[in-house]
């Protein structure tokens, strides 16, 4: 297969990233990184969480984000609305496309949101009932699709399944996420040929973690099986907080050099890019987790 | 292509990664180091360099090395040799494989090992001869093939000229580096097909620095090529003084990783890879460069 020649990066930072680090950071600081995000020419940021702030205490403020940040003509800011209160209040702060969540494992599904996958996706459905009526695009994401903290082995058709219901439910795209950073190539490849049989590949992104370091050699075979849309997270922002090590998304700025070396567009600036992630890890006295970042501080 | 079902580590931290390391480090410590390594089930180990201690200080003391580390049947212990006096050492040593060291820049090869690349493949053929005499097999090194701190871009027809030269000097296998880690997988795959239409793919190793994160991608683009054969260093120790950033030679650990979760067979054992890796890291000081270490560790 021809590999793509453009693919649209997904910027989880202010979102993904930032709900997982340790380091309490201001509304100002949020919407500074995200403008710094929209400077760098990223087309898709998410940007925050409409939960409760007990549960996610970094998530609090978001719809003062949504607020404040710029909102440049054609670019999307999104949000997680993982219920239809979130969902209520992300319109409210006039969020035009929100994300949910749901994961191929029943045992993370459980403990991460209480639940089993079934009933995940069906309190999905009064969310992307009234998304509808609001004229509101909703993603969908799938975790542990490379393997599970509890289960270990995650079969490739248990993703299919739940990537095709999210497809037939109207979410537009659905993202698969390695949320455990344990996938390799090969597996990854499988996963995606197991997924394709049901939903199209234009309509799917991958979600890497690099816990293990493995995060762009996935994205390299995910490339090799045509998709090409993926979400990262500046400076490497993140983690997950059921995985060990320190590493999380995989860092923007690294996918980014591989696809420009490869030639393909994103439309995204390195040295904005780079300048972002210095000013958050600088933010939150983080070392960065971009290889590039490091190598270019020299 | 069909990847490879098994693949040979080449183990360079004893000489590639603890020449680039500031901290110095006593014989012991290496007999240690290349002790555990052999535990681990690594085929070829390169335990050190026969050069002057004035220009390389922490590869002083190879000799006692050799003469020390216990010698396990089957396995290769292999040693740099830059010129004709250190092969004449690193024979009085008990040495049974060296490595000869070319560029494939100019610029590089002037700056680094004071001559051109003809000058440098000259110097080699008294090497070569008198490795014939003695049954000793020369495996060879070219660096910058992807990219030169000073040239910038190497022309892959550049680097299949010399491989095709060290090739037909004898070298039995012949060991392509991206010495400052620029690469990226087409890049990657543009130069293996320009070297293999000289150079039989079997008689190739692929020896990729991670500086910008992209060594793993590389390795699955080489698989991808037909190559079986990767230079990796213990921990990721090492590095290249000449590029910028922290990162230096790929991790064995996470190369291991990546291929053990491919199945593909290296006869190498991951627990005890990772004991003899943050044995060195304690001995050094250091944290480990390896993502599968860290996120191991917790």
């Amino acid at each position: 297969m021809t590999l793509p020649t453009h693919v649209r990066l997904i910027e989880v930072g202010p979102r993904d990233g930032l709900q997982n680090e340790a380091m309490p950071i201001s509304v100002a600081d949020k919407v500074h990184l995200v403008d710094a995000l929209t400077d760098a020419g990223l087309g898709y940021i998410e940007v925050g969480s409409f939960v409760s702030p007990k549960w996610v205490p970094q998530m609090a403020g978001s719809a003062e984000v949504f607020a404040r940040i710029q909102h440049k003509p054609g670019v999307v800011y999104g949000a997680l609305a993982p219920n239809l209160r979130g969902f209520e209040d992300a319109v409210a702060a006039g969020v035009k496309e929100v994300a949910v969540f749901a994961a191929a494992s029943e045992a993370f599904s459980q403990r991460n949101i209480n639940c089993s996958i079934s009933e995940s996706l069906a309190r999905f459905v009064p969310i992307i009932e009234a998304a509808q009526q609001h004229g509101i695009s909703v993603r969908g994401y799938v975790s542990c699709v490379l393997g599970c903290p509890y289960e270990g082995n995650v079969p490739p058709q248990q993703v299919a399944a739940v990537a095709k219901e999210l497809y037939a439910m109207d979410c537009y795209e659905v993202s698969l996420g390695d949320t455990i950073g344990t996938g390799t190539p090969n597996a990854t490849r499988a996963m995606f040929e197991a997924v394709t049989a049901h939903v199209p590949r234009e309509k799917l992104a991958g979600h890497f973690h690099d816990t293990y370091g493995q995060a762009l050699v996935n994205i390299y075979a995910s490339l090799q099986e045509g998709i090409a849309v993926f979400d990262s997270s500046i400076a490497g922002l993140g983690g997950c907080p059921y995985a060990k090590g320190a590493s999380g998304n995989v860092a923007t700025e690294d996918v980014l050099y591989m696809l420009q070396g490869m030639g393909i567009e994103t439309g995204v600036d390195m040295d904005k890019l780079l300048l972002a992630g210095q000013h958050i890890c600088n933010v939150l006295g983080r070392v960065t987790g971009s290889r590039v970042a490091k190598a270019r501080q020299g």
